[in-house]
């Protein structure tokens, strides 16, 4: 009985907008304390106030987690949603003590990783990684494709220019680093100039790449752009219809009416 | 008595394309004045003569705004145009004497913002400023989204690279203008090999970086196009639809009309 | 009488696809030794040539232009095509003997204009040309737009950083052109660098005008892809329009037909 | 009659997903012995291996090559497939022995050409080419305009600015080249700076190149997504129309019966 009362009062909680404002806000909190560590500070103080913040937020985030988790009806239903999930892993992850010196860095990596709450909170932003998501599929054959034809490119360049400019193109590794800055459009007049001075035509494989991933991605774009277009048609054509009908119906019944009268 | 005939002559005045093109031919002048000013002028009768061109245009804006607002019905109605307010501020700010040598880059500042009359002026301008404006809240969460994102990624860039190479990320706010730089494509190559050479797996931080960013920005673009042609299609959706009934109604009229006849 | 006869004579060969694919072999053999040319040339042979084949393809042209004018009805009505204007130009042009080692860099120059006739001989090429002179009132607003913009910022650059960094912004002009290479996402952390050691707030500048110019841009595409599919939407719609009233009628006219009968 | 039963147990095992899955986990296999032998490798064990996998992975492509041809009803249906063409040539070629000193690079080349099986035997893959490749023709006359439009102001680049930058303007091929940097938006302040000392007016050419270019490109990739959109457009508007005249045609015929009921 007091557990069914105890539910009911923490989905009351949980759907409150001052308490979801007030977690925001200690979301917005804890990403300023990430923002502020990475600048020199001497002033103890300000120091200890940060860390004593540091196991503020962790307090509420896990209060919170456990108000939300309580609102459900089995708890097993909270960990059916998959934002409940991942939220779940982010605070249970920064309740790990890591404030040894030995793995202060990952500890300080967790805390940003905090800081993606507020993507996770906010339905708006989940909106945005849903529809993120949604593309991939879409996008996945031809991400999967460009990955080949960067590899196959990449053993070429690193057949060809391993000796002339071993810092760029010593393994197939690296050289597809090297192609990934390469189709960002970024200094490869520079690459070129180093492995034109021993083969003359290595601007042939630079040009023929570009073209080819510059083909590849306008594709991608464009197959997009259009899929999406051709189905937001298809959604109004389909509402249209009905509603076309509909009135084709309306009109005749009226006329047809009209006509029996006379 | 007196007000309203002056009231219908300032909206006389005010509706004049020749008035207007006036209007335009001295903010253009003003725009020329500002550029001129960037050259060395070693000519002092030049610089006088800028110097009085400068006042004469100050107080052909007051007067052109004196005759706008005349031309209202009340005062109040002048100020319930953005626009109008937007042109309003610029003028009034380009009053304050700012001549003293220790303001003299603040006054020259303020000349420059009276070249946005130009924009405030031509209608054709106003409709773009509106057009941007209107797709600010459909871009506003993808922006947010982006910021967070972008600020995320500089709190890892700094707790990593911080010590390797402090010039570049050295805090949040460095790393932040370090990785704006890197979205717009610029001279990653160069922040990579200065990282690699201690973190040889910090390739990861900026290819995964590189990925997520065009994913985002990609998916913004897309959705404005995808936005815009849909609405453009709803609208043209409608106006089809109500004439699809007419006709029809029209076309059943008249074969219903010639069977009576027969 | 014979005047007739040679004007139909003249019209026989213009329209003969033999006289145009000589025509364009010629075009592309004139395009062929301007590129030629800017290989040092030892070999007084291959000079010879070149020389002579310039001379053939000046009379060739000649003789081209003047069958093309003389198939016309009245001479008049071959300069009422824009094209034939132009065409008419290069080839005029091309007459006026430059051989004088004075203006020899100008005469080199106006034999590349002449692998222009390859665009305006070739159907398909003035398509591309005329598609894009349409588009031009489309973004003629928003270029002008971007243009004041860039002139306010290079004032305002220029006003800055005239003293901190001279060889970029020393004036408006240049103020622009380097604006301009920012716009082109170029080499923009090396001018931040330069600024930000004397104003640490540059920055601001350089973020706020890449960010205005990126949206203004965005607009600019996105503009003419909505306005391009929204044309091409109503003229479908049109036709669909006509198509879908005749078939209703046919209908309505088959199954009145159909009931009288019974 | 041995021979068709023979056809027909090939036809099973081509078909067979569990053989597909064999043979493309063959191909990665022979795609990551690629990769691996451009790591500097010491082992010879490890090298053995490499060699031995090499042999081995040419008889299972040769092998399952004949069982596909070998269930065709006749071996030129095999080759009337565009795909198994490729397909044939990329496995024949790996049988010419070039192991000798002399040849080991084109050897090397030829064992990437390869991993397009990966390509040639996945069908989403095919898609993709296939989709880039029906592209063709339209973007075709675009990419020859843009090459002209290239010659010509790599002929202009040549002439003007030959003597002053050699290293990248010395002739029509290098100059074209360097405007192909250009056009990928790289490195040209550089390019600008080393011609403006001598030519204060060459920043025209830059701009106007990359301007007219920019056009271009966009004219391209507008004309595409707008082609497509259409087409899909005219594809759902001709499934749409019939649906409409077949839902009309109901209508009408259940109101005629309706009305002759009573």
């Amino acid at each position: 009985m007091i557990k069914f009362i105890m539910k009911d009062y923490l989905k009351v909680i949980r759907d409150n907008p001052i308490f979801n404002g007030f977690v925001i806000s200690i979301i917005v909190l804890s990403a300023l304390s990430v923002g502020i560590k990475t600048y020199p500070l001497d002033n103890t103080t300000l120091l200890n106030t940060l860390s004593v913040l540091d196991y503020i937020v962790t307090v509420i985030f896990l209060v919170e987690i456990i108000i939300r988790m309580g609102a459900e009806k089995r708890i097993v239903d909270f960990f059916k949603g998959g934002w409940n999930v991942f939220d779940f892993i982010i605070v249970a992850v920064s309740l790990i003590p890591l404030e040894s010196t030995d793995v202060v860095l990952l500890g300080r990596l967790l805390r940003v990783f905090r800081v993606m709450r507020l993507i996770t909170f906010i339905p708006e932003f989940r909106k945005i990684i849903e529809t993120i998501l949604k593309a991939i599929p879409q996008v996945g054959y031809v991400s999967l494709f460009m990955f080949i034809e960067m590899y196959m490119f990449a053993a070429i360049g690193s057949i060809l220019f391993a000796e002339i400019d071993p810092s760029h193109w010593d393994n197939i590794g690296l050289s597809m680093l090297t192609l990934f800055q390469v189709a960002t459009g970024e200094a490869w007049p520079d690459l070129l100039s180093a492995t034109m001075a021993h083969q003359p035509y290595s601007w042939i494989f630079f040009v023929v790449f570009i073209i080819i991933n510059t083909f590849i991605l306008l594709n991608l774009i464009v197959g997009v752009i259009v899929d999406l277009v051709a189905s937001e048609d298809e959604e109004a054509t389909r509402d249209r219809l009905l509603l076309e009908i509909k009135t084709m119906q309306d009109s005749l019944n009226q006329l047809l009416l009209q006509k029996e009268k006379e």
